[in-house]
């Protein structure tokens, strides 16, 4: 089945809290993880919470990443939102899992934006 | 079950197609759906597409909106993602969903970061 975007959902627990609390470092691996996967980066911005934690977003040709991170629970959400044939969001997720050291990663994949042609569903072999 | 974030992963379809492809459109009614929900905008970040589709993004200090239109398909997936219990979610997807006059909204809601503590679930009415 085709989707016009794909999403994953990425649970890192037991991630390396220092450099979960690293703005600097958080913006460096997820403008990498962009590049690492196929995308052209188009926008990005981070930005650090008191007493910890930072959130950011790197809007891609293809979609965005987004990230936030619990250091205190070891802890970040991300998102790695692409589309087309061109990106990999694979690579972009293990890239990250490396980066933080996550010891205990979890991935939901979801399709967006299921689409009926004609009544059907678009498939893969069709487009 | 208490979570650190509470994500509404949301699909627009039967939207306007002209508003969907509107910059200036989309990138006031995300930043008022944000203040609707209770939010506080940190930063924001639009782009248009060539020959159509707008990405764009809302970060908050409760963590982030995005969003991405096909208005060939008349389809935006968008992603509201909150912490805390100051905002509701709930108030920033109507919000859209009507700015946008979608007439086939679907909304999957996911727990982001369920985390053990002392090797139990953390419930709401322990917080």
């Amino acid at each position: 089945m085709d989707s016009l975007g794909r999403q994953l959902v990425v649970e890192l627990k037991d991630c390396n809290a220092d450099l979960l609390n690293d703005l600097e470092f958080v913006e460096k691996v997820m403008l990498e993880a962009a590049q690492a996967a196929g995308a052209t980066t188009v926008a990005h911005s981070f930005h650090p919470f008191i007493p910890h934690g930072i959130s950011g977003m790197v809007i891609i040709a293809e979609s965005h990443l987004a990230i936030h991170t619990w250091p205190e629970y070891k802890y970040a959400a991300i998102d790695i939102f692409t589309c087309g044939n061109t990106v990999n969001p694979d690579i972009a997720a293990q890239y990250l899992i490396d980066k933080f050291k996550c010891q205990d990663p979890s991935i939901l994949e979801l399709k967006r934006g299921v689409i009926l042609v004609g009544g059907n569903l678009k498939f893969k072999a069709e487009t």
